[in-house]
């Protein structure tokens, strides 16, 4: 570090997740930014990728291979699920001391056979898997305090997984017979040219997509799992509704008998007490995406079902900010031993 | 009749459905709109109402008192909930001979304690209640023809209840249990000038409404009841997605025992082979609601779930077309004994 | 012909042009579809590229090879610019009897120079450019009645030609100094996988194009100075909206000496009362895109400027539709003695 | 002052520009706000009004009369044209020691008789209307730091306005015969709940309004004919864009003889070059409203016209930020002697 400020890199700067670190982090009091990669944009500045930059000041981007490491505190990945393993696994064989936040999914999944399953591929990095930390700071934080490699849940992962493992964990719902309906804006898709992603074919209009074979199940399965203390397999499915940001998980659960959607509520609420950026709205009450846009809040709601013994739990995130990059900044800020919120204060944009 | 033509008088013309009603009539081989009324907007030309349709000859609005109803065959009621029963009641005083084919919540529920139950007074028609007819075309064919007063369904309804009913009848799922996450576009709030209806406040996000009290569950709890042969109770979510048209209904069911996602998918696709306006994809096809924009069709997907014995049934329409003013259309044609699919032809509006 | 019908081709089926041309003339009682091609798709199913097609029996998607040209009443080409002229010209030396309205801008410049500067390389098909008609049936019906080749023009030249060109044949507007203010809808671009057409790069914001160089201003140019007898040079500038369809030009022009926005409205209104899908608006009055969704009317607005000696007028029209293939679609009419609006008389779809 | 934060009251707490003000506010180092004001809304908690702001603690609701003006040192006014005179005449009765700056149009126009004849009415403050100074920092910079009353301008005025004064100061353009092409998005029409602003009207679609006749126009006027030192009457034309924020400008200019569209860019470059807010493009590249998106950025681009002796300008800024709240932050930094950007570093939220 230099003056106290952390020296950052960005692998994979020209993505949509890539831009949103830029975001937070030219504006965080003790980061620095020194290196953005985008290896087919390589030589291009900053500003011709993504022009809301072109008044401030920025490295251009490089390839990884002309990072210079002995100037990197701490690394952002950016980088397509399948290479990210390899890249790492390099990284920390020429810089050891550097502390890694991984956005793709290729940490997630502890389990190697787990990870085969889902991905279809022996992961490439086995003992870095063993060593990484799961990155959901409300979860994990004293782990992440002393991790080198965090890997950072996925936007639909980080909507499902915080409003129920701590319901599982306090015995408040039956960890079976979850069901998770998930709608997503377009944004967690990504920057690549794909037919299925133009405007014309996205909006006014809904559509559900990979049903029951969502990869991001995985990271589901294993965190209910370990919550619950044995096998766990929730429904899970996600849908595209014609919006940029924000994810909306609607949850159904079967609460544990004696328990009714007050008592549901009150386990969150009390669980979510100190947390900076996790609020849980008054019982009854239904959040809405659009509050969260581009800010680092989770909020969450919890109503009653018609069906006896069930409840309705409610959880919105901006899947770029707490669901990607702004998480990715928080478990930077625990790993550095910064205060938490550095850099994520941003209200939500609306409208 | 003149010249084979039915003369239609369209009750509150200056709501969506009600435009909606103008555009497919005005191409309907054998409907004439002699009668438009709308209270409010009574002395104004449907065009300064709605633009679309300066270039067409259309009668004045008027008022529902200035309608002359022997020159009226079948009327369309697209007036608010509540008010419809008395204005009916009035009408079929007046004028015995009509059809109607009324659009309104008043007369879909058959059993007056649900009806107190879901809006809070007691219903001011009940010889009507008792008479009309439930104006589901595919599961109320026969009765449709020789009614005098239809009912047409709620949007969420329609595509809640036209997947599930033929799989409760068939014995395919287990009624009980049943999650319908439904996701709607803003059309069908209607035209009324609220806070909440706002492009700002509806842009860019999403969120769920009437969690555990939305209205439209008498109907559902009404037709599943009614295919089980008892009681049954659904859970229903209803979520307002940033787009004008398009209903999306993902459900979750329990199959029975020995059936599986393909099972289920047989039962619908043999249901619906012949019915013009319901469209089953291939199993494990998703639909997506822009491709029935515009249009009377419903499109309906089966996939399996991860979760043993369960299944997912995803089901589209277009709200104001097979959700409201195309089923009251389809509605008119069996009343009348025209060919059912007249005057609804129109393939979707896509991109 | 069999039947009294048509028999279509459609080349380039996979576009939205082309699809939107399958929309109109699956209903068109005079048409049938003998052929669709696109040439990476070939092979497909016209339901697998345009899943609103599901319902439909339609032939699959052929090479342009494979077409028999035999069973070939017209052919409508919807293929990209600059290998439309050599597709053309083969079809026509293999089919002669063919006509053929195309979508490209192959076939709109006259002059062999024009399309030279505009499109960097010489005309490759110069006999058939000068036989072919300029495919404006407002303003050349008489041409196109016995035309066999004709080059429909584009969306946003269309929207700017026809309020301006009566205009200035009748002396009211000045040809020198007009502005063109353009702004169209995604569709306009096509469906290609392309970065910048993506939903997140596209929503939520508005921004120019092809400033002082967009290639449809040949088009202007040409039909602006035939109209004024002299070479005319006129401001265009197209803009992108976030909404799928529609053009909306604001023209900025001075009038003549004694000539005011009532003397313009009058023209333009005595010009086009009896045109079936060109309405002009009372004077004062604006048009909105949105009303002319899905259909193929164009509206026309004029408005009195605060500078004196300069008019304002607003044009809309759905750029897939009366600014592509419903266009098309009434060239076919006309170039095929059929009643000019046959298939063509679909509502706009608002909202 | 205390400890050294400036105690801030916002009259007019419910709207959109309210809310954006506190948006900016609560993350503004030296501000602290200690009254918010909503007539209507008195009472209710910020958070029920503007969900987003539910993780903070903030004053409730109150009436302007129950604000103890003692306990303040610079209020915003966000209220209605034309009360807002009276409110502010009053405030200063009161509390002569307060600063004020006003997003109300009430004291934008310094000629009496030009506020009377764009808003039908004598204005009610004559005193204060020649004491407030027009608040664009950018060019009253040295005005504002003296003043107590600051007329904060309009979104479409500052878009339009900022561009073109320096060019007809530097001799650069002419300044008669100008054309101002403007586009905006929703949330610049406030919270009012209107038929004409609701989601299923404005989505997918574009319009003109107030073609001719729109009351900002009376600030152009103002600053033009300031800037030639004549009375310069602009074209103006706004039009409304389906998306939240944004006002994008397109200006169509002749320039002085002997000045191309690279002159005009020399002139704007480098007026502009120390600017913090206001970022010009190199020659010949076209700003995107989406770029600017919750920033208090305005970035401008400079295009040659096709016809010589003309010139096209595109400008762009948010305008809830830099067209409203922003703005008045960065006047309140001026007027209370803090550094101008403070609070006010928010890169743009891009997608």
């Amino acid at each position: 570090m230099t003056d106290g400020k952390a020296r950052i890199a960005i692998l994979g700067a020209s993505g949509y997740t890539g831009s949103e670190l830029v975001r937070l982090l030219v504006r965080h009091p003790r980061a620095e930014i020194v290196a953005l990669t985008a290896d087919r944009k390589a030589g291009q500045a900053m500003a011709d990728v993504f022009p809301q930059f072109a008044p401030l000041s920025l490295p251009r981007l490089i390839t990884i291979e002309e990072v210079d490491w002995s100037g990197v505190d701490l690394a952002f990945c950016a980088l397509p699920h399948g290479t990210t393993q390899l890249v790492i696994k390099k990284v920390f064989e020429t810089a050891p001391h550097i502390k890694i936040v991984d956005l793709s999914a290729d940490f997630r999944l502890r389990d190697p056979g787990a990870y085969e399953q889902w991905y279809d591929h022996a992961h490439q990095a086995l003992e870095l898997q063993q060593e990484a930390v799961f990155g959901l700071v409300e979860l994990y934080r004293t782990e992440i305090k002393k991790a080198r490699l965090v890997a950072n849940p996925g936007c639909h992962t980080t909507t499902a997984i915080l409003p129920v493992v701590p319901l599982i964990e306090a015995g408040a719902i039956e960890p079976e017979g979850l069901i998770i309906d998930s709608k997503t804006g377009m944004s967690g898709a990504g920057r690549a040219a794909k037919e299925a992603m133009l405007f014309s074919e996205v909006s006014e209009g809904i559509h559900a997509y990979g049903v029951g074979s969502h990869r991001h199940m995985g990271e589901l399965d294993q965190e209910y799992s370990k919550a619950a203390g044995r096998s766990i397999v929730p429904s899970f499915t996600p849908h595209l509704a014609p919006m940029n940001r924000g994810i909306y998980a609607t949850i159904y659960a079967k609460t544990m008998a004696g328990i009714g959607a007050d008592g549901v509520h009150r386990v969150l609420a009390d669980f979510y007490k100190s947390e900076p950026f996790v609020h849980v709205l008054p019982l009854g009450q239904v959040p809405q995406s659009r509050f969260v846009r581009g800010s680092n809040m989770m909020i969450i709601g919890v109503a009653a079902d018609r069906q006896p013994g069930r409840v309705i739990i409610l959880a919105t995130l901006d899947n770029l900010v707490k669901g990607a990059s702004g998480q990715a900044v928080q478990n930077m800020n625990v790993v550095l031993g910064f205060p938490e919120t550095m850099g994520l204060e941003q209200i939500a944009l609306f409208p």
